[in-house]
């Protein structure tokens, strides 16, 4: 099952939005035959395992296979793996937890238990949930997972007070946000970074067979025609401001606009549309319906804070630099709080050295126990 | 040699002033004595390994002697350890560096080669300093070696904005705390923290032989009788304040008060007594003349930035608990700078977990290049 987590793994970049999955076909103890899944559309893990046990003229009769999650029941965009298994006649199928789409969500289980094949579920439930929180967290909420990527110095500051923050990392560090950036679907960011910043928001320091796509919270639409996110034409727009010139405007240049704005309460809806604020929660429902797994945040401390104050983020995904900056721009600017039992609680699951930088990553305990729970895990 | 190493980072809270030492003394290759060094006015590393030797019925006549530091030739509190090195005879000495004590300085080193003993010099003398920083500091810069503590939230704050921190950090980091503590020769705080969380700065979680001073720098003479700090009648303040009353009140609680004002320039000069403030480098200098080796700082973001701008930090010793306060005091104010390279430069020395919390060590880098080229290192 190592094995097969680290096929998984090793496709982090690949399948979206389909999750990430890795298949070993073992036969006395012996790895016999392997594969992951490919680019949407392609073939699933288990069908890559098979034809790579076909290639070397061996039958999967006897064998176990170890499948990082449940196969797949229903027909999608390819045929059910769980019949071509089924076809194939393992002794035994070892899955890592059940596949939240609801189309299969346990009908995999049933289809090979009815075909008379042993099956186990549950080993390294926890470890698949890490290779594929956002694939869970769309099908089971109805959201993306979403992290915010952050760079500061020891004492927390993201830019100096002229806004100045290119680079507090090193190469190291801004090479690892780009591997964040890689595995997301959608890298997302807030107007004010585009007028700071005018970023690409592209994956340029690590190789990646698909870009993700690129998206701006612009509540007034008061993006630039000629800003370097709309280069490419597939830029999401999220606003608040119903303007038809503008939007079409941005139309012709090729990006989508999609209008979330913040109805929440009266005084929000008694704005002009160009002065209402997004709804981020609507924003992140319209992200998931439109099969986006994971979003990568990368934004100053105004649109961390209002993110973070939505409930839309999972985790941080902080470099810190070796440097104290003194005054300046936060991570994320959020109300104040009287009572230390009143903070956002995460969880430290990683702390990893980058050159002279180090990555540490914290997460929402209660959102991610959340997810677990939705495996029917811990 | 390691094993040497070892045994004075055992010693880490025991013979301040002096430096911790470990000796080992090996024939073919294997240990047959040991000892560290005793509080102070105790014997000395070199001295409780011979006399291990001997209790073991053993000479050290063809035996090799590691030492993490070079022996003492000078009659200090005890007599030159070299003496009783050069009477045992063995046929090798290797140590780490120099003593940076001018009484020292290679003397060790001369006594021995016209004994005719083998001495090999500079194996492990990165790893023997940071054992020892603040002796050589104290010797070579006539300043101690002085770290930060701060306990912080991901975002950098160290307070809410009330003021409240108790706790932001869990029982493992702040036990960890005390263990900076106790190696310290003396913790130290300022006025402000005083007033807002009345601590005692003593050494509680940990078990130590010995207490480090306690000191408060308190420019106006503020502090009050029944502060936690003045209990037990050995604190040290700082201030800036000649007020003969307030003087003699604090004297007779058993408290030291240093006045150190600072009138480096003229406005400075001509404020009145009670408004002045500390000269921090001169603090400095009399702790170093006063036996204090290491200074442990646990005090709120102006007396850290006031530190830091001095130019009397070494070290910072954060704590990063896993949640974000938002607004709240930060971990230093320091002026804002306009480009980034002019930003204090530290390095990421070890990263540790601590419960739920981890513990960040960041060196001033040119700080650290300089006590190493005191001791012709690197």
């Amino acid at each position: 099952m190592r094995q097969a987590m680290a096929l998984a793994q090793r496709a982090l970049y690949v399948p979206a939005p389909n999750p990430r999955v890795g298949c070993v076909i073992a036969r006395d103890g012996k790895l016999i035959a392997q594969g992951a899944t490919q680019h949407v559309g392609g073939a699933h893990a288990e069908i890559m395992a098979l034809r790579d046990l076909e290639s070397h003229g061996l039958s999967a009769e006897g064998a176990t296979v170890y499948i990082s999650l449940e196969p797949c029941s229903h027909y999608g965009r390819t045929p059910p793996c769980v019949d071509a298994l089924i076809k194939a006649a393992p002794s035994r199928v070892v899955f890592a937890h059940f596949d939240p789409n609801p189309s299969v969500a346990g009908r995999g289980l049933q289809a090979l238990k009815a075909a008379g094949i042993d099956v186990t579920v549950g080993v390294c439930a926890d470890e698949a949930l890490e290779i594929n929180p956002g694939f869970v967290s769309r099908m089971t909420r109805g959201v993306p997972y979403v992290w915010l990527k952050v760079a500061a110095s020891i004492d927390g500051r993201t830019a100096l007070p002229n806004g100045v923050s290119q680079w507090i990392t090193g190469p190291q560090a801004r090479a690892d946000g780009h591997h964040w950036r890689a595995r997301s679907c959608i890298v997302l960011t807030g107007i004010g970074t585009v007028r700071t910043d005018n970023p690409r928001l592209d994956v340029r320091h690590v190789t990646t067979p698909r870009q993700p796509r690129r998206g701006v919270i612009d509540p007034g639409l008061d993006i630039r025609a000629d800003a370097a996110v709309l280069a490419g034409g597939d830029a999401v727009i999220f606003t608040a401001n119903n303007d038809p010139e503008k939007i079409d405007r941005l139309s012709a240049q090729g990006a989508r606009v999609v209008l979330v704005p913040d109805e929440s309460n009266p005084s929000s809806a008694a704005l002009p549309a160009a002065r209402k604020r997004v709804d981020l929660m609507a924003m992140m429902r319209w992200l998931a319906a439109n099969d986006i797994n994971e979003v990568h945040v990368e934004a100053g401390e105004g649109m961390n804070g209002a993110l973070i104050a939505a409930g839309c983020v999972d985790e941080l995904v902080l470099y810190m630099a070796p440097m104290l900056l003194g005054d300046g721009k936060g991570l994320a600017r959020i109300p104040a709080i009287a009572r230390l039992e009143d903070a956002a609680r995460f969880e430290f699951t990683d702390v990893t050295r980058l050159g002279s930088d180090i990555r540490i990553r914290a997460r929402d305990m209660a959102r991610w126990a959340d997810l677990q729970s939705k495996l029917h895990l811990g």
